[in-house]
């Protein structure tokens, strides 16, 4: 268990792969969604709006995972664990449309929901996976 | 929200994607990892060992959520929520089996664990997705 995605799990995150994203409801209850990301260091930035259920959960409990596998071989994935350690307003949506370009989405105008645009970076705390 | 997989996301379980389940860590940490499923009725099935750290989390908390996306059009996703209903032995890894044929995993002999394999009955609680 370590900090630092190997180097041979490292195309699972560098290739535009959806990753699965878990938060805690204020229920109690898991939530599970696939989710744009990209990895900057040692934090794992999404973009996200204020006004969802994940940014909720967030708030109530800052836990977040993210899993990673590359459906052409799915035995092969990344886990990374952590915690929402920033909020970074992103009301031109200048990283939505970063990551829409990463996932060979059209996009090239803000959408309708920049306003509410955040960056939630996650710290990674811990990384497992085969 | 609803407790009925609506037709129009059947086709995601229905298709032998991976899901990605989501459970809580005693720590109360969110842990998620790929997995085999197969939905029957208002319950999802998978396979596991008694060994896994997935398993104590389940002994812990019976929180579990399971996403499946379909990767070639990755926007369409079901989100199954609910609890761990029941634990099945399975020591003749029959229903691994079941679930290595279904995914197109060349097995026919039981893993080396089947031992330990149980099935982990999810209750299914909450479907969302689009």
């Amino acid at each position: 268990m370590s900090t630092t995605i190997p180097e041979e799990l490292r195309p699972l995150v560098d290739e535009p792969h959806y990753g699965v994203l878990g938060t805690i409801r204020p229920d109690g209850a898991v939530q599970v969604n696939p989710m744009w990301f990209r990895v900057d260091g040692d934090h794992v930035l999404f973009t996200h709006t204020t006004t969802r259920q994940k940014y909720r959960n967030l708030q109530h409990n800052p836990t977040m995972s993210l899993a990673v596998f590359d459906p052409a071989q799915p035995y092969r994935y990344v886990e990374l664990r952590g915690v929402l350690d920033d909020v970074v307003p992103d009301p031109q949506a200048a990283f939505f449309l970063e990551l829409a370009a990463r996932y060979g989405d059209a996009r090239t105008t803000p959408p309708e929901d920049a306003a509410d645009r955040v960056i939630l970076r996650m710290r990674i705390d811990r990384v497992s996976g085969q």
